[in-house]
């Protein structure tokens, strides 16, 4: 149960650089490829021929070219051509838009007339030189939700990331949980504290001192289907916290957009996004891989959890303030899915009537 | 389909010594740990909260916490606290009564009333200084019931133990099978045999010479739920066999705890007491090496039986003498089970009217 | 869905050399072994007594021995004998028809009446010492029906194989299949064209110029229930093609029996039989080598293609001019499979009434 109207992260540009890519989605069986000109396409891992996987094939004059017996298949679908074959009568197969922006390809597995890429949402940061971005991919075998409900509520990084970014100062902060239209925020202020080694070394990567007491600050913003953006950082304490002068603090956007896969695995792209030394790659890759590392650390917690979910069906889950920001996640999704099938339906009407 | 009421092995303390360990018993997922004072805890392995596995969390203070977002529990079942919460309306989760006795931790998946530590066995060798034991674990995908099969017709070692423990005189051999109560004892005794490799390394362990005819004793001794007791040896030949002075035999108990995980595999802890130079520890892990090596020679046969047997249900095996022993256990096992389920039925029954 | 009355290859001489095979034909558990007097036999790999797999044991005089408890099997299925047991009351198990002939083990996991070693087809090229051969086995998760298509349609040679075996005039070539009773043969006949890798290898194997055009051919030939014979080859252009004389050509025949596992897996055995140079083992190696590396290009297509298809099962294939041949094959099984359906129907109403 998923919106399917809804832009998703498919891969990244590297995934595509050498030859098509077969993912799954929502679902939905794609093969990503660049087409021509470079722009990307998507189209039905499925050869209308004989049913081979497209993405084992090649791109060739910007045509998609089955590897099984040289169907050529056009971006919208449509059957281009095959050797020696008149192919006006051949099925075609579905197409998706599918967007390349912000270093992301983003792909609506929904229906194509309502995808617009203005929808797409806006990225200030993937645009903007005084940011500097890295991240990942995990694939992940649980219910996407599940990961909405993890980064809504980051009391967890406490007992699963004890050593990095969790403090027990954490636990102890109130969290504010509000709704924003279709958006939903979670905010921790954290004051005085001492910060944990991921952001000591943060404040020493821009150049302060990391042995003083900080303000900490989490916010988290959810928007449908599953992204999730939270501001985080640190400030020397009493200069302002989050809204501390640049020279005063760390602070970054740690970026989550989480892909279903089928209703329980995902593609999950993290990363981290911040406006210090910009320019400085090495210290980028520090930041990228010290974030891998913490954020696998979350792997197998969820893939158990799901697991204990699927075995026991029948238990209510517990719905505490510290859970807020995943329950109004999880309602605007369930609100979205519920308009998609009300929509689905008046159409199965109409088409009866 | 087993026993509920019953203790089963559910682990070593070397298992929970570092940390709590998920494990399924009778299709139950439980965790256990050293709680309060480090004595031995066992409850749902299932966060109230959010469905987490507590096995991935920790015990501070003799309290189970869970990894995920700190929920402390009890060993109870119900919930001590959790940060910034209060706890009282969270609901419980089950516990199990569980005992550390004998080198083992045992658990009582069943219901909690009927449980009751006087119902452990009483296992002389494992608190008698005389004695000393090696043992292991194994994970095997079969019906516990297959094992039980396995130990109680030990014909099977001349073939699938040839090499070590096996040798012809056993099918030769005429064997009995007798019921005690809801005991089974199958008995074989061979008469002026030369030993198997296993007996001839025993008897030196033990000072004796290894190339004489030996008598030679099986006494297979089921009790429920599924625990299998052999007692083997080898005395030279003429001195009374099993009913010989210590000093012309070398003796020894096969320990085996099987464990269903789930209706087609086990947990089986095997081991072998043996009250003949009990302070050489190099013994000990020379025969537990040993014994590791032929038990592991059963795994594959059993598995495969077990695969043949899901793929014809319909087909009736046969029970001959030599199965004698497996039967009998089976029926003592049946009749547990029914008597459960009656029982069951009648507190239905009663809450029902 | 097979046709059941059948000779399917089941094994080379190799896999029973040293003790007894399982391997599962046409959803039937067989375990293949040489009995008396190095006879190939076949039967259920189901000892009666337990329910053991018999391919775990060892044959002695001629005898399958269960590995378990040591019941000996008779090749006919009949129990011949057990330890200090009486088995004329024992329940057999099923034999299957089974012949050892042109290198291969054949077997019938039909109605053992109709089975007539007559019936296995005549393979010249595996008598004739003018020809030599060499091959080998794949295990593939897909539908055998999936593999004749493959075989049957050239094409993906170019595609598949572009490295090897492939070259652009092969989708230029107009195909030609004809249905000759229960054979389908398809042709393809390219004139002056440039031979691909394999085949200048080929031609320099034979001692002949690598470097000029050829005349090249592929005529396949399915007969049921799946083996596909091709004969493939080169000759100097401009020299009769396929009928030109030995000195100027280099042939060979693709030898395929697709022997179906599951439903959705079979046992592929592949090989080349050539009738130039018989005698050079070192060269018989080289093209084994070649074509086991051609031919397991195509395994992950046709893995994923299975797969797709599965996932699938409403949507209708294409059926062009070059899966003709695939195509009649598929409707020849058709036929066979539906005469075994009422046979058996017809079988089942006698005995109702």
């Amino acid at each position: 149960m998923f919106p399917k109207n809804a832009w998703y992260v498919a891969c990244t540009p590297d995934e595509i650089a050498d030859k098509p890519l077969g993912r799954k989605v929502c679902n939905e069986s794609i093969v990503f490829y660049r087409g021509h000109e470079g722009r990307v396409a998507a189209v039905e891992d499925f050869c209308p021929h004989r049913g081979a996987p497209l993405s084992l094939g090649y791109v060739q004059n910007g045509q998609l070219v089955c590897g099984y017996h040289g169907l050529v298949m056009e971006c919208n679908g449509k059957v281009a051509a095959m050797p020696n074959q008149r192919v006006q009568g051949f099925p075609a197969i579905r197409s998706f838009p599918v967007e390349e922006r912000y270093g992301f390809i983003w792909v609506w597995p929904g229906d194509p007339k309502q995808a617009s890429a203005d929808l797409i949402p806006h990225l200030e940061w993937a645009q903007n030189p005084e940011w500097a971005y890295g991240g990942g991919l995990f694939h992940i075998n649980c219910d996407y939700r599940l990961m909405v409900d993890n980064l809504m509520d980051l009391t967890h990084e406490t007992y699963v990331h004890a050593s990095s970014i969790g403090q027990k100062e954490i636990d102890e902060a109130p969290v504010t949980t509000k709704v924003d239209g279709q958006n939903v925020i979670t905010s921790r202020f954290m004051e005085g504290v001492m910060p944990p080694p991921f952001w000591r070394a943060a404040l020493r990567g821009n150049g302060l001192a990391d042995d003083v007491p900080v303000d900490r600050w989490q916010i988290c913003r959810f928007s449908p289907p599953s992204h999730v953006m939270i501001e985080v950082g640190v400030a020397h304490a009493g200069n302002g916290g989050y809204d501390a002068a640049p020279e005063h603090k760390a602070g970054s956007i740690v970026v989550d957009f989480i892909t279903p896969e089928t209703d329980t695995s995902i593609w999950y792209f993290w990363g981290m996004a911040r406006n210090f030394k910009a320019q400085d790659a090495e210290l980028t890759e520090t930041i990228r891989a010290g974030q891998g590392k913490i954020f696998s650390e979350d792997l197998e917690m969820l893939e158990r959890q799901q697991r204990n979910l699927l075995a026991h069906p029948e238990r209510n889950l517990l719905k505490l303030n510290i859970d807020a920001g995943g329950v109004q996640s999880r309602r605007i999704i369930e609100r979205i899915i519920a308009a998609e099938k009300q929509a689905d339906d008046a159409v199965i009407a109409r088409s009866a009537s």
